[in-house]
């Protein structure tokens, strides 16, 4: 059984008409109807929860984290967000969705800015799968598209990908790197472009497939921190 | 001074009034123009000459290859493709462009097939720069267009470039990786995609100034063929 | 069940008294011994066997190649050799041992000359694990002995490795990237440095246990040629 | 001219006899000395000096900072880590040394613990060059011997090195990635092992050598912070 702990900002659903009815109970819970199964647990946790939801304890007792965040990102303590890159790095998985590009954890995990070019016009995207035997992409064809999503444009500042898996390209001609991978520490992390709030994209069976895979490709079965002792000289 | 030598198989400008109306004297010397400067020597050799105009001494005298080829990749001998490797391997710099990515040369360096998907309806391709302060995009602004190219398209079956330079989007919606960086043995490769040999793209500006920041990246003051020695212990 | 294709020069042992002694049925079956459970079946081929026991068919039908050879990698045809890198490509894993560095299929797959400084005066070995959290040391702690192995000293010329996990120190002082991984086309790849004839090598636990974790790391359920389809534009 | 900017915690060298034995005016002003020459300018800051010596104007006119600190890391204001960290992603170079691994910018470049192994018995360390090409190790042979060193061994958290240039083999076998390559935003990190503050390790001809060959390697005429634009539509 994968533990996975979805975390939303919850702020977009609640504050818009227009992002509360597509997303009626959160983005959180829409991603989790998609991957609860035999195999996956879920559970959720938002910035209104007391410690956005997060401890030490329930860290520990998650193999998957997924975030989202937008508008209020700096509203997550900074020591919330370092106990997230902490559990990255003894070997819990992570998947950073559309925004979290800038949310705490994700830039202290990569080290940038994670700045990227952006516009919304609510562009089609066709999204490319690079690397089509990885297993993040299995189920999905060469492309898949998205009518809508809000536009973002290299250059982004990230560490060389790992692995780059997919690239998104938009009706206005921007391209995007969409799906890369890491690994930092223990921990193996994905970072996913699709996804604004003002559009049905974690309705998209591409989008949940991908996600779903994902799960189970940075879930790792080793957590351990990576400490810093004071060794002997061996006999 | 750098020494830099164009080999282009130089078939379609003889067999093609269309090809040899935009290149008169060949792509090869449409790229030579593009590069002579205080700095650059430029010589050339095609396929019509003795082994290809490729000998070891010509290679050792040579600082950067820049290859074009498309139609008649095998008429290359594989011996003198792997004196090219040999030589790249040993500190020479590449530049492939084009229909480069099937030649024999840098299939032997990448060591996959560098197979792509294509299409010619002469559609317009932008590309973007995703790594701005890359010494070979120096000049370049966030993109640049090319009001006809042919197609390439994910996946290119390259091993995961160790900087990704640009990437081309085509009205057509595909993606590319279009400039791309290797290291092999002591030698820089760079990997460039414009330049189909019915559209004036060796004139481009843009083009240009890449193909030439490409020939200083890739140079090297170092060349020295890594060996296999039976060492001593050391007392 | 995981089909692993052993593939054994198979000279060495019925030359030398020496090695005779040590692997009496040769080095594929010691490797193959120590591999065989309920998930893994195993076969062999060797030089020896007709087209090197390897075809099109047989390539086909194994998920995984282990390779050892040193002192006739030249009697290896290059078309067999061809076969083994597609086979890679399109999605077989490989695991190269010792003095494979230097197969063809090996060096097919690098793009590089392989090449490294090596004594024989059987040092002993301490190979360190650099990424405790991979699953290829699973079992393994932070290092692990071997009494007597052939040093392999720096530089090794290969592409820079995507995991370097296992680097090995020698009584002599040299050290070598003992563990490296690398993806080509859909295959995945592991080059693990023990394994000199004239040594017990592979019958010590910790080597037994890293090849067989290596089994199941390379191994993937994706199987298909990369192609160069000419495509239709996307109405 | 290339603008150095030193930084030392220079607690050590006050506080204990025996270093200020050994650098009786800091570790910065041995490193300086050996840096100085017609191309490369000097300047210094410590922890004593006011916000660490360290301002948006100092930064902005720096070409390459070198940092060591060893004992006093967490006394480094956290804004003035970041603004180093900002420098270095809008394309200043940074060199980080010895016990630097754990200083503040070093760990939010890297994004993860940049734990190591270690102990102080004064081995001797062998450290071998495995890129003989690379631009940092002109000038250094197969390897060079530091009489004593403190030991750092694996596993080291960091990141995979895009280069790794260096690898480190004490008297007691362990092993550690001793001189290793990245880039971050616009900026070029060099991460180099040797230097710790018992030892006259800093008047080594090799490591002078490395350590100016980096200054030149991770200087970069490119110098502009990579933003987060609301771009328009490409008419």
């Amino acid at each position: 059984m994968i533990k996975v702990l979805i975390w939303n900002e919850f702020k977009h659903e609640r504050k818009s008409e227009t992002v509360r009815a597509i997303y009626p109970d959160g983005i959180h819970r829409a991603i989790g109807e998609a991957l609860k199964c035999d195999d996956i647990e879920v559970r959720y946790a938002t910035l209104e929860d007391e410690n956005c939801g997060i401890t030490d304890e329930i860290l520990a007792d998650t193999d998957v984290i997924i975030w989202w965040g937008h508008m209020a990102h700096n509203e997550v303590p900074d020591e919330i967000a370092k106990k997230v890159q902490s559990a990255v790095l003894s070997g819990m998985g992570a998947i950073f969705l559309h925004s979290a590009h800038h949310s705490k954890p994700f830039r202290l995990l990569m080290g940038t800015t994670c700045n990227l070019s952006w516009r919304e016009d609510g562009d089609m995207e066709r999204v490319w799968a690079v690397k089509p035997s990885h297993p993040i992409v299995q189920g999905i064809g060469r492309y898949f598209d998205l009518p809508h999503e809000e536009t973002y444009a290299e250059p982004f500042d990230i560490p060389e990908p790992e692995e780059l898996i997919l690239i998104g390209s938009y009706e206005g001609s921007e391209v995007f790197r969409s799906g890369a991978t890491y690994k930092r520490g223990n921990g193996k992390i994905f970072y996913f472009q699709p996804g604004h709030e003002t559009f049905p994209t974690f309705y998209n069976e591409s989008v949940k497939t991908i996600i779903k895979n994902a799960v189970y490709w940075v879930k790792s079965d080793y957590r351990k921190v990576i400490d810093c002792p004071n060794i002997k000289k061996i006999q």
